[in-house]
């Protein structure tokens, strides 16, 4: 069973088969941790260095996050063994490593914690994982308890894995003085430059146990055996050998013996994470299990509580009641949080990608502006004077532009003036455009104004003799990296949503009071159209792009990647299209790129190389996965449809980024839903058994785009200069909604219901009706309550 | 047990726990693969690029050989499940992933051919691995026996791993029109410009069936299901799905379902391996399976059979029969493979370091000397006009300078006339000193005897105002990384190899005529070793270095790292040790850094990072590793002991670079004696649980040292300008040794013997008495009969 549970708090996974990829994550602004529901650590990840503290047995290539990552019988995990001292049976929890089937099973993930309850053979075993607030470290609790109705004698094993930590240095052993395993290792370098770096880094991996083991293992291999992870040999001997590990793969298991009456239970709680030295370990000790507050709280406890106050923090700005009680549930407790992530974390790195910054605080200004504000004017500190914007904004001192980074994409001028629209909508706070900031290369310092003024002229620039944007090696979401390398080659997307860019940024201009720069500006973003329909338009869509060869692609004569979603949705944004070209670009999506899952990305997915495109996304042709339900790019596509008042089209799509309602569609995405995965499976036409598998991947910019999409678009409840414009846009089988919106620290209670005889909707406040359905002057401090009449 | 087997053809290992790590390796010119006596592939590795055709389960940082390597249950092998159809018993061959405890079983590593016979419940399971000459590609036999009293109804599914191929994009299916099963796979790039390289790799990996499976598997995932690797539940079903992978991690698992009478066995066969494309794929199933010569030999066969001769071409140049069975079965067959692995192989690198290079071709001179030369030309031709040597010789177009050949070691030079020495010693080939070779960063090309003449200068001017040899950045063995990175710190024991490199280089001069050279460089010598005396003699040894700050170390009075043996054993050779010094450092080298396991590279190890010496070879202080037995340092001091006369104290230090004889000795150390590791586990005085374990790294320049010690020293057989000196030096309790050695195309059979009244030795060819113990005027073609009679 999947369901949502205890007031929402928690969504409740009832066996470790149904879904075995299930999980969750937490995150503090040091570390996150994604868990699954049989116990596996699916990723595990900090910032700056050292990335990892428990590690795969092999020598791994450190990443963050992959997609639909495959598991191992060694895959890093958290898990606890059971030995029944009578019978000698063994099991674990939650269920790997040794798969013994359970007789009940919850997997509970929580906003702050994440729950295994496992029942087997009448023991009942709890694991909780919670984090303090700033450290990385993992703050374990597990329960036993006896269900049965005779004594029982047990040993209770919890087994964090470290694995191969280094092939430089690594070693562990168990600190009496601690009550600590404490794992050793040394990153490898190989240039002397490196070591002042790693000699600071936290390369120790400690398990502090409050309560003094009977025994312990600290040696992988001493652990397993013959028996090998599923039935270590060293449980099935008497006792731990109380082993160390010298150059040899560490581990860290304890074991507790208990007797327990029938209904009895124990308690352990543990610390897992990263240190320097053994100092630091003691000290966290002495922090979690040594000392109390007045009202007589251990650490732990307080820095659970803390975290959870932490993390409640993160709460967005509308709080809605519908009659699709998932999307309730997903947008009230579950969407916020993960903008809170990305706006809290930045992903983790410590250069994310500029357009991920800007869109990552885009959504951050439904949370805490503030840090919007903060994370705007630092990304303009990296603008050069060109007007360019870098590949991606370096967070930290140490930090440089990696990867993907390295490569030139031409896209990230235009997230200026369209995350800024947001923040502006929510605050009104025009002031951030006088702002002085200086640019990279130059010591002149400008206005935020000039800054993305002058990024609107360096995207007015970056064009052919047609005025269509070059592509170079790439742009956003499909970033097809040979299509313009040689500098000819332009992209329809980029060309489109530089119109689209035009066209806000001259609404902040005629909002700002600078009419000249907004005329100047609707009129670039007419030219632009028209330059985009008189070249990319194909007859039923507009083309992606036209090599460096003048190959126009994307288009009805193409074999595989005829059709893409991107450059369709942005054509409404920008007004390319006309009503006649939407009604036809509308059908050709829903032809073409719909399916169960969501709207594809592209299609027909490659199957090979077309090598005047080149790379398309992160999956290469010849992989299905090109073809993907980017639900970033899906999500554009429902805001667009919103935007041209689409509502039913929109809000269906909408609904199919979550998995569900039905059981076998969410067997199908194999994901709780939690959170809006970057991806869905798709190539649904071409490959139907692994459509719709969610990649599992919570980094995502699509989660503030599914944000303004319920802001801007289904409950309409956008910021204006003059205060706030309702207008909702209700799919036409819904009743009604209850909408609680927080706005410039005023609070509306809007109820939109169908009434017969309305032909349009109606708003009242506080009884008044609104003409135009803009609340205006809205004050701080006050509650509005409001009423949307909406035809029936 | 353990035994060499089949005239000594191979080396038997009769249990699969025994020595859970115990391995053997072969090789071609394209790949190297090293499996253990388990099933696992330790490590597969081709060069060029991919290097891989069979992965871990995870992203894996793609890495050669690891030393001590931990396994883990899904590490990459080559297995074959069984399932009875009558009782539904499954076990594995040859021993994971099942674990089923054999009732026979036998691990035996040839020299062309891997081998593994496994019984259980009366069933015979043979597996057989060979490569082809030029192919990389696995030729598997596997062979099923009833050996019970009743017929048997048995499935047998072969099972080779292929792992994780990529993040970018992975598929498989089986083909029929191939008999295949083919998985894809593109290797991940970011930057266009790397496309067109990667696009011309062999990305495929394929398993060709020469008989058509009853059905099959190529998913992972759906292959294991809830049983996991131990008990795939597809092997539970009554046959496999026929599935495919899709983006998910391919598996190549075949099902045959056979019958087999009392006594009555099944053959099949398969191929292994990468290919670029499908069209290959064919063209290789032709020619193994579907074609014959003239004999009825299919390809298959054909392609044992010439590895099988091609492998035994790198053979030496003596044969062997001694009191010590062991080493006659070493010397005579294991010993010069392993050398002809790496002359041929290159360490499977594209950019081998210099003193690598040098080294490996210096043991080709005494298999294919021919080859030494091209090498020796090859990297002088990469040589500055300097005389300075670059850190890494590039053999291929496409290669460039990698990790530690990033990092300038001050010690290349030193290698050519100590190397050069040999290939000399054995071809008399002079001719070699006039050859014209360019510089790297010059037009001029000059003969080999000015290039090397430079090297000597350069070295001579890498000095501080004492004489002593700058270290900067490392060199050789132990390369500390920051003693001299500020320009300062001077190499103890590089000043001394100098001392060497001269004396070396005189002998040369003189050899060929340069009698004025020959002066200069002896003198130079002379006052290189008086440097030494006054610098680095700490009063028992001498000390490894200066630190940029004037601090010595690797003397007494330091806590770790108080002496190393390369200093000790150079001395000896530089001349730089006088009989009382020599007397005083034996000493120390036996109480400090002799252990049961042969010579540690320095003691005390390091347990703890010392600033001002930096990194320890690879093993980073703070693990016990910096203090192992390297077997290529120990095998240096053997080598000056001869040099020196000590030959009892030679014979027993080289004699523990191979495990055994004792079983407890094989047991620890966890390694079959077929090859000489590079390191086996020291710091025996601090840590001796671990003490004397293998790395089971075969790649170590320690080979040709050993020949040399054994040519040179041990069996006295070294090569002269006017032919060669016969002057044995067997350990005191031997009897006496027969060899046979092949010199400059003539043979001599020598057979040494102690007689009563003897009192120095007294050699005798075809019966004449040759007073000095020279051979001169060796005739090509010619059979030599030599006794050698030396005192009781």
């Amino acid at each position: 069973m999947i369901r949502a549970t205890d007031d929402n708090e928690y969504y409740e996974l009832t066996s470790p088969t149904l879904l075995p990829k299930a999980s969750g994550f937490l995150w503090n602004e040091k570390m996150m941790i994604h868990m699954n529901c049989r116990g596996y650590a699916v990723a595990q990840f900090m910032q700056p260095e050292p990335a990892k503290y428990s590690h795969a047995p092999n020598l791994e290539a450190k990443t963050f996050m992959q997609p639909e990552q495959p598991y191992y019988a060694h895959h890093p995990g958290r898990f606890v063994y059971v030995k029944d001292e009578e019978s000698g049976e063994i099991f674990s929890a939650p269920y790997e490593p040794v798969r013994v089937p359970t007789d009940r099973y919850t997997f509970a993930v929580g906003k702050s914690r994440i729950v295994w309850r496992v029942e087997l053979k009448g023991i009942l075993i709890e694991m909780s994982l919670s984090l303090p607030k700033e450290e990385p470290m993992e703050l374990w609790r597990i329960k036993v308890k006896n269900l049965s109705q005779k004594s029982r004698k047990l040993s209770i094993y919890p087994y964090f894995t470290v694995g191969y930590m280094s092939w430089m240095n690594q070693s562990g052993l168990y600190r009496e003085d601690l009550q600590a395993i404490v794992c050793s290792s040394v990153t490898p370098y190989q240039k002397y430059q490196d070591y002042d770096k790693i000699k600071e880094f936290s390369d120790k991996t400690f398990l502090i146990a409050e309560r003094a083991p009977l025994a312990w293992e600290v040696n992988q291999e001493a652990f397993e055996g013959e028996g090998g992870i599923m039935m270590p040999s060293a449980i099935q001997c008497e006792e731990l050998a109380k082993g160390d590990a010298l150059y040899e793969t560490p581990t860290a298991v304890m074991q507790y013996r208990i007797e327990l009456e029938p209904d009895e239970e124990e308690g352990y709680r543990f610390a897992f994470g990263p240190a320097q030295d053994e100092e630091q370990i003691a000290r966290i000790r002495g922090s979690l299990f040594l000392s109390q507050n007045a009202a007589g709280e251990d650490g732990f406890t307080l820095a659970e509580r803390e975290y959870d106050a932490y993390i409640r923090e993160g709460k967005g700005c509308i709080e809605i009641s519908t009659p699709d009680r998932d999307l309730d549930n997903f947008v009230n407790h579950w969407l916020p949080r993960q903008m809170y992530y990305h706006g809290i974390t930045n992903r983790l790195t410590t250069d994310p990608q500029t357009r991920n910054l800007l869109q990552d605080h885009m959504g951050m200004s439904y949370i805490k502006p503030q840090t919007t504000r903060e994370a705007f004017l630092l990304a303009l500190s990296q603008q050069n004077a060109s007007g360019a914007m870098p590949d991606g904004i370096i967070l930290h001192k140490d930090a440089e532009l990696k990867y993907i980074n390295q490569v030139p994409h031409t896209d990230h001028c235009v997230w200026l003036p369209i995350c800024l629209s947001t923040y502006l909508d929510e605050t009104n706070d025009y002031t951030i455009l006088e702002e002085q900031v200086p640019y990279a290369d130059d010591f002149k310092t400008e206005s935020v104004y000039e800054h993305i003024h002058r990024a609107m002229h360096w995207l007015m620039n970056d064009r052919d003799e047609r005025g269509l944007n070059f592509i170079k090696q790439g742009d956003w979401c499909d970033p097809m990296n040979m299509v313009g390398y040689k500098g000819k080659g332009v992209s329809g997307w980029l060309t489109i949503a530089t119109a689209y860019a035009f066209r806000v940024w001259s609404e902040i201009c005629e909002n700002s009071g600078r009419t000249e720069a907004a005329k100047a500006f609707r009129m670039a973003a007419e030219e632009t159209n028209e330059a985009v329909n008189k070249h990319l338009w194909d007859g039923d869509w507009y083309a992606r792009g036209i090599t460096d060869e003048g190959v126009a692609f994307g288009i009805s004569a193409d074999r595989e990647g005829r059709i893409f979603i991107n450059p369709q949705g942005w054509s409404m944004l920008s007004g390319a299209a006309d009503e006649e070209k939407r009604a036809r670009l509308i059908r050709a999506v829903e032809e073409q790129l719909e399916t169960p899952y969501g709207v594809e990305k592209l299609a027909p997915s490659y199957t090979s190389m077309r090598e005047d495109v080149g790379r398309v996304t992160q999956k290469h042709p010849g992989s299905a996965e090109n073809g993907a339900v980017y639900n970033h790019a899906a999500a554009f596509y429902i805001y667009a449809l919103y935007v041209v008042g689409e509502k039913d089209r929109a809000y269906r799509l909408l609904r199919k980024m979550l998995p569900g309602p039905s059981l076998e569609d969410i067997i199908q995405r194999g994901q709780l839903p939690i959170f809006i995965p970057n991806y869905y499976r798709g190539a649904y036409r071409q490959f139907p058994r692994t459509a719709g598998r969610s990649s599992h991947l919570f980094n995502t910019g699509t989660v503030p785009w599914v944000y303004r999409c319920l802001i801007d678009g289904l409950f309409g409840v956008q910021g204006t200069p003059e205060g706030i414009r309702i207008e909702p846009q209700l799919p036409s089988d819904w009743k009604g909604a209850i909408v609680k919106r927080d706005f410039r620290g005023a609070r509306l209670h809007i109820e939109i219901k169908r009434e017969i005889g309305v032909n349009s909707a109606e708003v009242y406040v506080d009884g008044t009706r609104l003409e135009d359905g803009i609340l205006r002057d809205v004050q701080s401090g006050t509650e509005y309550h409001v009423v949307v009449k909406i035809p029936e």
